[in-house]
């Protein structure tokens, strides 16, 4: 590597699953860029969370100077106490973000031993040679920032998240004039957000949904309201806290990352709710329900979350009578739309009036507005960051708009190893980068040979086949049982299951009266026979699952 | 029931899952409206398809005169073969839809022993004492039709799934003086399309989409296309090779329900491909690509279509090449939203441009379509059909807004019996209507346990413990052994599976000692306790399925 170069290796983010690491790596110095996990896609079966590998921070160990953070959604932060457990490196953030990365830390009881600094906006810290400066953005969490890195080789301008809102529900508008200024001081490489790239013109302000808010609210007065959104948009909170307020209602949080976030921010400053606002749920029965709002969770049809339980009638608290209002201030994210449509059905059933048009705005910068910071900070190379492949692609189409020649945009793949530098930009190497899949206690046991399993039978059920054979002679003393799960209704189905036991008889006695007694290939041979005849009989594969026991 | 009452009974369609099937019954007489199925939600393991339940049908079979088809899509014609495994009674319907049902009657072996026969627009046919009359519409499928079923309590109207083209592809106009003729006459109950009903406007015509291919065939002359699209959309397919014939292209079809229906539909005349356009796969290497239409199945990502295949480079005559043309001519159903990502990040991957934007325009009514088919029909009651709960509700509001009153509109759910007639309008029973599952060669042999144990086996997997136990003495003679599968990578796992062994042992030794030897209760402890110590060390609860041998 040459000295005048710097390596940037995303270890998450980069493809279709959202968890958002980055290392950059310059000598004997390495930084690490949010510390995010993924929700599962729908073929990992029954993993809870995924979350990015450290291998290649772990052997680097000593050389590795902190972590910052851009801003406190989970896809950028929700990783970090596993992170942690194998890194102990100090994380440098705002200080909305550090509050809720300082709650994660605690639930896994890692409060006291990992060393945090709060940054505030312009302010820049020092890791081995390179200085972070945390720069102003607008998202849709407060707090949020874009990072500067000064490098040996050059400045790199990292946005995070970001959208540009002139009029933010709390405080300032991004800090144009800052990426203005690192522009003409020369930025040798940005990574934007790719989210909205394939839409045109601008994302509108979150103020505009207050305005819905308002409208929905007046139209409304004498109907209970509930309100679904992220829990981690605390501005939209305050919107829905503000409209409340406005028109006489109390309010009631409901779900517990709800109650958490608004709990951190409300104590942090980040969200300003009138005195005696904010009612406990066991007090709602004194007030009349069109005096009342609730805020939950479960906004993405999530099963478990506040508003799916309300749904489907199963919350303890909360039930829907007709005439109730019930607002998705969110828009499905993709792979969730069949759960929110099942969960707005159901609250229709019972009588609920639902609505969610126009009643969210993205957090993500559209098309003018990443022309807008690549016009500003004229970088020399383009690193699309955050999206599918498809929207990274998009989005290298519009740095070439923006003048970057093909040749220095580059779309990297999780692993990569980019060195950039003024004369160079190319993958150079690969780290280890898979995602890594937490069940449970369990982080990384369960494996694509566990989920192809668990696939297989989800589709198919299972067959046991247990015989009992005498150790010596060989001789089959009892069985073989068939036990199924999953596969068909063996009520209806006793037929088959005796036909199941008269064909792996055979199996066996063919196989014991040969002298075959080696236990793979008989059980290769049960699930061969008995495989074949099922998939005749009914087109179906389950997976066969042979045990044999051995008596003296 | 009274004299001059008519029963509507939904076997099908007016739940979540949209297989479509009713069943319209005064006297000794019923008439069967489309069979369709549905495809499995995500949270149905296995199932690979779902028809109607036919119980109601089969116990009056004597009074089940025929079945009435409006038009040739899955989910209205899909359910036919099985449906008529049990009943056996004539079809009715246009000639493209015949087409279409005749090919599945022949694969299913039915092709001599159902009656048909094929109607004309404008048609009446009789049934007991119904009279059926086709009516033209317009859909994203040829000679759909709409239905007036003359009964003895009066006219009612059922769409079949429509809308209003005014420059339809093939055939004429939806035939809107005829709805008007028997607004005039006087209709009893209007039975509309519901899907489209939160879009205001108008549903844009078919041609619309021939004048976009054309641009892109225009724009793109140096690159291959790959067309991806509903097998039905005959008339896609056609202004496909409209623009394929202009651009001097041949065109190769690929994906076998494709295949099928352009195959009928051509023979049928509903397709027009000028000669020598249509080419076979392996006749493709004799042009150049830039001069090459693949028209393939797979726009909903399905796992084994063309596409997808293709995508994932696992498709034997098709690769990728960068530069080549994708066109998603479609929109994602929901629910199919993440797969098709998938398939476009896959196609980018590989150096495809993906084109998705305005090439697809929908094949049902929009709210000014709706509103003008109540307009002209003017029906005393209004039944919304052919949607999510959610749109029927919607449906529901606009029918009041066009002045039908509320006590007049009715949202049945699978089963329910309205009455209806001059002075009738209410639900009067629930007969039998559950989906009923088709896995591999089984109709409805899979049901709720089986689906609760796919679910349990998915997100956890198995643990079997066997044991072998001497018959009157009841000792251990061997085990218990552990095996596991989708639980834990068992490498990495051997410890674990020691401690349940050692777990199993011990409850074993207690109940044998104690002289409890009853299987059942043997069987809980072991599933209790060592259910309670995986959950304990693992967070994860997999089915423990323990195997008892006996032997003399």
């Amino acid at each position: 590597m040459s000295e005048q170069n710097v390596k940037i290796i995303p270890l998450g983010g980069l493809e279709q699953i959202g968890m958002n690491m980055t290392a950059i790596e310059y000598g004997d110095d390495i930084i690490v860029i949010d510390g995010g996990l993924a929700f599962p896609d729908e073929d990992m079966l029954g993993v809870d969370l995924v979350i990015p590998e450290v291998t290649y921070l772990k052997e680097n160990k000593e050389k590795v100077r902190g972590m910052v953070v851009t801003h406190g959604h989970e896809d950028h932060i929700g990783a970090i106490p596993y992170i942690e457990k194998e890194l102990n490196i100090p994380i440098y953030t705002t200080k909305l973000t550090m509050g809720l990365i300082d709650y994660k830390l605690t639930e896994h009881g890692l409060q006291d031993s990992i060393r945090r600094k709060i940054v505030s906006y312009g302010q820049i810290i020092n890791l081995g040679c390179f200085r972070v400066e945390f720069i102003r953005t607008n998202h849709s969490i407060a707090d949020s920032c874009a990072l500067a890195i000064y490098t040996p080789a050059g400045i790199i301008v990292h946005t995070g998240d970001f959208k540009i809102d002139f009029t933010p529900v709390y405080g300032g508008v991004i800090d144009l004039q800052r990426f203005g200024e690192l522009g003409k001081k020369g930025v040798l490489a940005l990574m934007a957000d790719s989210t909205n790239v394939e839409r045109p013109g601008y994302t509108p302000s979150e103020k505009t949904v207050g305005k819905t808010f308002d409208h929905i609210f007046d139209d409304n007065r004498d109907h209970r309201f509930i309100i679904a959104t992220f829990a981690s948009n605390v501005d939209r909170v305050q919107q829905i806290i503000n409209s409340a307020y406005k028109y006489g209602r109390k309010v009631i949080v409901e779900g517990r990352s709800m109650v958490n976030i608004i709990r951190i921010a409300s104590e942090l400053g980040y969200i300003n709710i009138p005195d005696s606002t904010l009612i406990d749920i066991d007090e709602a029965s004194n007030y009349p329900p069109e005096k009342l709002v609730y805020i939950t969770t479960g906004s993405q049809g999530e099963n478990m979350a506040a508003l799916s339980r309300i749904a489907a009638s199963i919350h303890n608290k909360i039930s829907i009578v007709p005439g109730d209002v019930v607002i998705f201030s969110s828009s499905p994210i993709p792979g969730n739309e069949k759960s929110v449509y099942r969960v707005m059905n159901e609250l229709e059933q019972k009588g609920a009036r639902v609505i969610y048009h126009d009643t969210h705005v993205s957090g993500h910068a559209c098309q003018e507005e990443l022309k807008l910071i690549y016009a500003l900070t004229k970088p020399k190379y383009a690193i699309p960051v955050h999206g599918e492949y498809r929207h990274l692609k998009r989005h290298s189409e519009l740095a070439q708009e923006m003048g970057i020649p093909k040749e220095n945009i580059k779309i990297l793949t999780c692993g990569q190893v980019l060195e950039v530098g003024e004369d160079a930009f190319e993958v150079v190497g690969k780290v280890p980068a898979q995602g890594v899949f937490v069940d449970g206690l369990g982080v990384g046991d369960v494996g694509n040979i566990v989920i192809r399993d668990r696939h297989r039978l989800s589709e198919n059920g299972l067959v046991v086949v247990a015989f009992t054979l005498e150790k010596g002679s060989m001789q089959l003393l009892s069985g073989p049982d068939i036990v199924s799960r999953g596969f068909v209704y063996v009520r209806e189905a006793e037929l088959l299951m005796e036909q199941c036991r008269d064909i792996v008889s055979e199996t066996l006695y063919e196989c014991l009266e040969a002298g075959d007694t080696d236990w793979g290939r008989l059980k290769n041979r049960v699930k061969d026979d008995l495989g074949q005849f099922l998939w005749e009989r009914t087109k179906r594969n389950p997976m066969i699952l042979p045990i044999i026991s051995e008596v003296e």
